[in-house]
């Protein structure tokens, strides 16, 4: 594992669209992925994380889309279960979305959540999942590190190829409060309005280990 | 059975946003519902009942998505059938429509009928359904109630877990006329103009009973 | 093999819609098919290859979508593989994308690649997949010819029935660039603002050979 690239994905206003990066795991490894350095500490009463993603990944294999991990807690994992299902987890037991699966066309995914009333739901493509109640009065901790592509099962290590990220992700943002369904919408579309203070991808600073492939798509 | 709670539904403005209040049935019971209060009696020539709702359950279940009972008849029900179709029946047979099953992701749901042409349709996220002739001259009887969550099988009472809703159900709104398919089309892609006359759920009054859990969300 | 006809598509504006030509294939043959002639050489580092395609070809089936091949090399081919997965090749292996199946509904299909970067992605009726990289550094040779419904083995000759394209194909655009995710939605919601500089459906002219229907539709 070697630090190939610290990037800064800097946004072009090319006559009206925009051009952001997007990340290719070509292949399944142990030693592939990318740290996300925060804009501020995750330190979580509420959250929206969103990203864009497709992978052909199918059948009975977990697949990591988000890992931010504490020296001893998974503070907030988001997967694609071996079923098929979307799932988040924050230390301990994970709550689960049964809805349609992840392909290779790519779908927009928010997650949010939130301590007060433990509302946790989904968003694919802007439609809204039902709400589940999640760790009511939890708080995400600060003092991680955010890694995309791989699930470390020690602090940034420990690394299973059978969890790895194959396929694509990118505009990947978090705020620390529950945006509105309208928010969420526009985000999908392509209006870029919100820009995430906990991670915003336009600006997002980007450490590049092994064999993912960067490349420009004009939105 | 206990009524844990009555609430105001009070719409809040917040930057060009509305925030409403959904309903989630954590898990299926024969004892958590809410009674909704209408604005006036339930003296119906024609309707347009819409709701926002997202359910985990699927295969051969049926789920309770509406019911309205008098004393001695199921004036108007509205089901998720056993095989999946969408449903509702005014005291004795139903209507069936064979239309995409209800999922977690959130479907805006709207049924329509009028005495005079018998005219019955649904709407799914917008997109109308092909009309079926139902109950032409019967009218929908006042002095019953309006009960989320359970089939009432006697008055307010003999419920069946079996047919309860598990996930979350909001917005429900109903008018005493059949509205035209761009406003259904504006209800479903949240332009809150219409307000229900019978029913209106920014401002509707209800009455909680049982473990059913009041999130606000953010249009 | 017969020159049945040369036909100059001129799209006409009847109140604000666009009609444009579309080609049905009824039946598979290994003698029908539509040469296009591009506005200039496939001389190209990047492209984007638009079109709109409707078959009910299914199962264990090849089908061929576009075929440009020079004298010795397919140097682009767009095919539905024997598995459903769509494809394209320039000259050798090919890319392969496990996205949703074509059918008896018109898909808006594009793909797109660049050679600096490699990468390569199709979009389905506006969805874009997953990125793959395919052939950096190298590029499409001038020389050759466009054949639409059957696959050259030979230059122009060769062609086997068990890979003809049966259903419908039209609106085939292509451009020496790489159109933005937006542009590409436009084109598959219909709106005809960006032209090809490859080829321009409006404008292509086709050498039609064999049992090939030219039909008019109103976009």
């Amino acid at each position: 594992m070697r630090l190939s690239a610290v990037l800064f994905l800097v946004s072009t206003l090319v006559g009206g669209s925009v051009t952001i990066k997007t990340l290719v795991f070509p292949s399944a490894t142990s030693t592939s992925y990318v740290e996300m350095v925060p804009l501020k500490p995750l330190n979580l009463q509420a959250f929206t994380l969103c990203m864009r993603v497709a992978t052909e990944l199918s059948g009975e294999r977990e697949v990591i889309l988000f890992a931010y991990r504490t020296q001893d807690f998974d503070e907030l994992n988001v997967w694609r279960e071996l079923d098929g299902r979307l799932s988040f987890y924050m230390s301990g037991d994970g709550v689960f979305f049964n809805v349609p699966q992840l392909g290779a066309l790519q779908t927009h995914l928010c997650v949010t959540w939130n301590t007060a009333s433990g509302a946790a739901t989904l968003f694919l493509d802007g439609r809204k999942s039902l709400t589940k109640i999640y760790r009511k009065n939890q708080w995400v901790r600060p003092g991680g590190k955010v890694i995309i592509g791989q699930d470390p099962d020690n602090y940034v290590g420990d690394f299973d190829a059978n969890q790895s990220l194959v396929g694509e992700i990118g505009d990947i943002s978090m705020w620390d409060s529950v945006l509105s369904q309208s928010d969420i919408q526009d985000l999908f579309s392509g209006k870029r309005v919100a820009r995430g203070n906990v991670f915003d991808w336009e600006t997002a600073q980007l450490k590049i280990h092994g064999e993912v492939e960067v490349v420009d798509v004009e939105l």
